[in-house]
């Protein structure tokens, strides 16, 4: 651990060349919305020309959601140490129902602030705290239920359309545009995101948009069922601490390859000031679970947790700007005696203080009991509430079993109450559950808990494979982004094992933005395909370049690639190393179409008459028509 | 490329240490049958003892389904120049039915014997082909038809059963035989394999044993729906070849993570001693794509590949003892113009090969109107049919289209011809499909194709994600398999980018072992959570070193788990570097159970009065239950 992030980032640089340099052959683009200050992100991968004997073939470029914020921007200056350019002040403000305040109201805040040996580890630019005004609730639910569309409702129609409308008009993505009609199991899902989609979805409470008032830094983004499938990532020191800057790095490195949302889950020291770190330097929605901290407050002692210093920490949180607080508020005292049976008892952590807490003081949990007063904090600042399923099944043979669905049930119940406020809220669930099971597992969810987005941990499917929890959980969080699931919160080979190093973070991101876009393109959300038809295009046309840089990862694709076929020849010969030259079969592919071609059975006709019926023509007339053409 | 594999193996040593070695605390069994000669292999595991307050618990051994063959048995003496021990030759002699010939029938295979330039490369210990006497089918689908149980098939539903049978009967092993329902979607799976299922299950055509008269060595396995799902491997030099003495070593590094049965692709120089080499040393079931090799014979020529010289290969690789052979009988004339809209056109090697030679020749292909006389040599030697996909989709776009389908309709037919001939088929399987239009394929395949075991390429669920494939195909590997399919073709991160290296091999078997038993599951095949039981209990009470050992992979668990906690004194400590002591869900639940405990409500009271009356009880008493116990 530095004892001063400052010092080190002055001295060492800021970030590592790997973590922030641009993508190979794209570009950062901005769409600009009704207003100027409007400017969605997006990121344009460049393709290469297809040579053909007919001649030179140009591929369109491909434009990608694009999380990873301003990093991947040349014209941007990155400077750690003052934080992220701002992009929601100005819509915040001129809401006119926000107040800054002198400092921060939480005691704990207060004491951070004033304490100098904490100076050399402090952010140097922290704002004022902003606060609803007096009866103001400054919700985008709020808004939405008023049926006030935001700069931020406006800013995700932009971004998940993701420009489908302008290619559409393209004659040039004609060909790579088609794409398989959906099954989306009652979803919702519009041919094309209007702002006002945006808002009806979050005033019925099937769509959050974590955007707290005090992290104007976020490029605005959506969970809901009708929405892309997004993906959570974790960093967090523990035991084995690491330092702030290797934080923020963690966080930075998430954003690049593509986590949409990120918890915050240090529990060692100074949390409080990593995460001012982390928040001001973070495009992302940032997530937390406030007791883990109030739990250090208390040196571990579960039992020691009030009611009174959890609400201070919440607001200690709130006004750092923490987008949304997972709360195990459905851990009941009357649940806990289900799970004595179980293999593996209670595994989450929140869960398991508050089992603690709620055994040793033989009452209903704090957080149940002032759950309203909760709320009146998540809207002061709009917090979203991430209702955590503290007992979610740890091992297969604890899937779905009375104790997770009765707190499932409860969690309904309090998503309600959060509604009557116009909080926002998103329900976490499990876990490990074979595959059969899991449907069930969402159909209760949307059911129990009146459609609010379900947010995912996997599910594993089998626990026999650690060391590949990551696939283990993907295959789960594959299906369950299909059935409906809102988020997946990804999974890395170190589960069960350990902490994820860079390279286990980038695995456990692709593997989730795998799941999160299998179940995007099962769904039939809009103009998905296309980057699956651009790089399949790319792979049979012998693009290699295209093929890498139209991949979730293009380093490690590039890579593998070169192992086996390091000469750059390779990379543009119109075969591999893995079939060699007579082995090709998208090489004899191309002969066969150009046979047909030459036989007057060009690729032109064959669109523009129908091959299939050709083939039935072809049936009656045995193989003559090869013969006669 | 070693010129002389004896010279290198007598020098070198054999094979290496890390693909030979036991699994840790494993130690390798044998079930025997109904006579002497039926020695089922399987690999016991150990576990460590469980230490509570209230003494030490016994944790059973967990068996497992083990194709490692001898290599893992440190009694056996390896002598890869000699070849494995002989399973199989007293059955197949018994039955009288096959005579061994003077030599190799085929032109091809007399050739290799006498070429004196051949004398380094060749296997010592060649057997006499056996061949069925004139008028003889030798088919385990034509004893099963007969009303035959064959040693084959009693071997196999003792390997299927897993001593399942005999824990049930063992106390130690009811707390952790709880299993789940499964979904099998109408798949027929009985609670005990018995030797007249395997019989029955042959003679309908729904599962097939490969197994070659010419492959003693093998350790029988079925594939087929009601049954484990079984996954295939692949290895075979190219281009870039290889040397004997590594295509040999890598057989063995698939047999020890998993592989039920290998498929040997290679199509450089060589191949037929290649084969020899991987066949005496197999003791999976070997596949092989015969027209690669016939491709080579004629120079990479698809249009000069004639019936004769690919009949001659059929007999050649047949007396070999390959134990199944796919076949693209199923490319025909007519369903090549339907994959010229195609984003990707024909992406199968044999497919494309196929179809080149169909126009070509303006003419139905030599495979399908030859397709009797393949049976012929089929039934000769027991070879199956495992009939190519020669028009799988090769990206998202092109799937489950008119070509797909047209093919499998056919491949439909031509299995109906088989069985007429008693001959064992499976139907190979795509490909590129989105996770929503998985279940069709399996639907489709079970109908057109009569309940013939499928064996599926994946499916990837997308093709945006080059380096990870394993990953995306794993997880339509896992539905598919969920919904019927019998057996998976593994795919490796090097998928579409190069040959995959040892450590590649590993990944992809074990992301398909995590498939396989994840559909396992998701069927509810008997027995099968026991693993998944044993290992969270030893997850849940810190036992780090049964977690390892318990997984698919114990190197890489370990590996990954002392990047993080190194020390000896971390594999025994109550908790981990993840969370530490105080955030340990684990502990704080143990300490939860004991609490419980303390007040009267003992773990096991909880099991004997069912904890959901004592929550219904609880709920309606309030608090009080623990004050006044």
């Amino acid at each position: 651990m530095s004892a001063n992030p400052k010092e080190f980032l002055r001295q060492s640089g800021q970030l590592s060349a790997e973590v922030i340099q641009p993508f190979t052959a794209s570009k950062k683009i901005y769409v600009e919305g009704s207003r100027p200050d409007i400017r969605v992100p997006m990121r344009e991968i460049e393709q290469t020309d297809t040579h053909t004997d007919k001649g030179v073939e140009k591929n369109p470029p491909i434009t990608v959601y694009d999380t990873s914020g301003p990093y991947t921007d040349p014209t941007v200056e990155i400077d750690l140490l003052k934080g992220l350019p701002d992009v929601r002040t100005t819509w915040i403000e001129e809401r006119g129902d926000t107040e800054l305040l002198e400092g921060p109201s939480s005691e704990f805040g207060k004491a951070r602030e004033t304490d100098p040996e904490l100076a050399p580890l402090r952010f140097e630019h922290i704002r004022k705290p902003r606060k609803a005004k007096a009866g103001k609730n400054v919700s985008q639910m709020h808004y939405a239920r008023q049926g006030i569309i935001t700069p931020e409702m406006e800013y995700i129609a932009i971004r998940e359309n993701n420009r489908l409308q302008e290619l559409r008009a393209d004659a040039r993505y004609e060909p790579i545009l088609r794409q398989h009609k959906g099954e989306s199991f009652g979803a919702n899902i519009p041919d094309l995101i209007t702002p006002e989609f945006v808002r009806s979805e979050v005033a019925a409470g099937r769509a959050i948009i974590p955007a707290n008032i005090n992290h104007p830094e976020v490029e605005p983004m959506i969970i809901g069922r009708n929405f892309r499938v997004k993906i959570n990532t974790n960093i967090g020191n523990s035991a084995v601490t690491s330092s702030i800057e290797e934080e923020v790095e963690k966080m930075v490195w998430s954003a690049r390859w593509g986590g949409d949302t990120l918890m915050d889950l240090s529990t060692g020291k100074n949390i409080h000031e990593t995460r001012e770190w982390i928040l001001r330097n973070s495009p992302m929605p940032i997530g937390t679970v406030p007791i883990y901290q109030a739990l250090e407050k208390v040196n571990g002692k579960s039992e020691d947790l009030t009611w009174e210093m959890f609400r201070d920490t919440l607001i200690e949180q709130a006004e750092q700007g923490v987008d949304y607080f997972t709360i195990h508020a459905g851990v009941r005292l009357q649940h806990v005696p289900l799970t004595a049976n179980r293999v593996t008892g209670i595994v989450s952590r929140g869960g398991s203080i508050m089992a603690k807490w709620c055994l040793a003081h033989h009452t209903e949990s704090f957080l149940y009991t002032h759950f309203e007063e909760i709320c009146e904090i998540m809207k002061a600042y709009d917090v979203s509430f991430s209702l955590g399923d503290g007992l979610r099944p740890g091992c297969l043979a604890d899937a779905n079993d009375a104790a997770q669905f009765g707190e499932l049930e409860t969690l309904g119940e309090l998503t309600k109450i959060a509604w009557e406020h116009d909080v926002q809220v998103m329900i976490e669930g499990p876990g490990h559950v074979p595959m059969h099971m899991i449907k069930e597992n969402m159909e209760k969810e949307l059911e129990d808990c009146h459609e609010a987005p379900f947010y995912t941990l996997g599910p594993l499917v089998t626990d026999i494979a650690p060391g590949y929890d990551h696939i283990t959980s993907g295959i789960g969080a594959a299906n369950i982004g299909w059935y409906g699931t809102a988020m997946l919160c990804y999974v890395t080979p170190k589960e069960h094992l350990g902490l994820p190093n860079k390279e286990d973070v980038r695995v456990g991101i692709i593997t989730y933005k795998i799941a999160a876009h299998a179940a995007d393109l099962a769904k039939g959300f809009p103009g998905v395909q296309l980057r699956d038809n651009a790089l399949s295009k790319a792979r049979f046309e012998f693009r290699w370049e295209d093929q890498f840089n139209l991949g979730f990862d293009p380093e490690t694709a590039r890579k593998y690639h070169d192992e086996t076929m390091p000469k750059q020849a390779h990379k543009v010969a119109h075969f591999c190393s893995m079939c060699g030259p007579n082995f090709c079969s998208m090489k004899i592919t191309q002969d066969v179409r150009e046979y047909a071609a030459k036989q007057g059975l060009s690729e032109q006709e064959a669109l523009e008459k129908g091959m299939q019926e050709k083939s039935i023509e072809f049936k009656k007339g045995g193989a003559e028509i090869y013969k006669n053409a």
